[in-house]
């Protein structure tokens, strides 16, 4: 598999990272399949989102943290229950269909390496399967 | 990879397309493996749920609205943050086991195309993985 | 594919079945690829988060349940319209990333069956997909 880095600069970002993936699908070389797209914490995620207005990332950040507020009724000690709680929301794995070595994205589709407990170095595995 | 039209006629609907997905698979030639959903909007997703009572998918449209409102303080301006919002927290990919030529599903499941922001004309990608 | 058998006794739990879905990949003798894991359930779900303190999956439960109450103003008449909603929001599929034989998993992220309408006898299908 690959390790992509992200550094992240706020508590909650959603992060660009369609350039990145579709650079480890081309370095595996693969041209007809699925890449795996796989977060190794529990307190971010991986989503897909409009990548035209930035409003739109705000918007869905700022929604789940009225959902799901810093501060609350939690017993982990560690502050960051709702960064857990987003984490399961948003979910840790995505995959992405490609065809001739391109990833398949709508129009205004971006992937988006989803930070709720930042600032922090993250990574991002991506694994890229073949389809024969 | 196939691609599945699907109309839309409500703003808020969840479509049930297990038998278009179980011909992709019968058309890919798929005996053993994974069959990846993908839709490639922003303001929709992928899920499966309960296909008996038509109650319960409502009942799922109808929380998630209350829990994300169409109207309320989001700086998007095309005024379908709310859709955006919930195409992140349902997801735009899903993977289904295939086995013998068929799709693996408990006995209660169908899967559902979500609509967020209908009416539309919408895709669903289906990429089909042997598993050796 | 692969069946696991999972025995919830509360109406809401998180029971970790990383170990389980190691001995799955052994067993299908997978070294290097993606697995699997689909639960055939409406009204569970599957996630990851962390293993180490357990009041982190208490939290995202307690999160869950006041976001989504048992009792409210729902449709569907067998009075679990929040599990459905739940399994929607959380998903009943997840990809992971396999290596030399091995999960791939961050540190302190553990595999988890999502129960929301238990106590139930549950399962968890496993499929095992090479990336060559």
């Amino acid at each position: 598999m690959k390790i992509l880095s992200v550094r992240t600069t706020e508590r909650n970002q959603f992060i660009d990272i369609t350039n990145q993936i579709q650079r480890c699908v081309e370095e595996e070389g693969l041209q007809d399949g699925i890449v795996c797209i796989f977060v190794p914490h529990t307190t971010a995620g991986i989503t897909i989102n409009e990548d035209a207005d930035p409003d739109v990332t705000y918007d869905v950040q700022n929604t789940l943290s009225r959902l799901v507020p810093h501060h609350g009724s939690y017993r982990h000690a560690e502050g960051n229950s709702d960064s857990h709680t987003k984490s399961s929301i948003i979910g840790p794995s995505l995959s992405v269909i490609v065809e001739n070595g391109r990833l398949q994205l709508g129009t205004w589709q971006g992937i988006y390496f989803a930070e709720f407990d930042g600032p922090r170095s993250r990574q991002c595995w991506v694994k890229t399967i073949p389809s024969r």
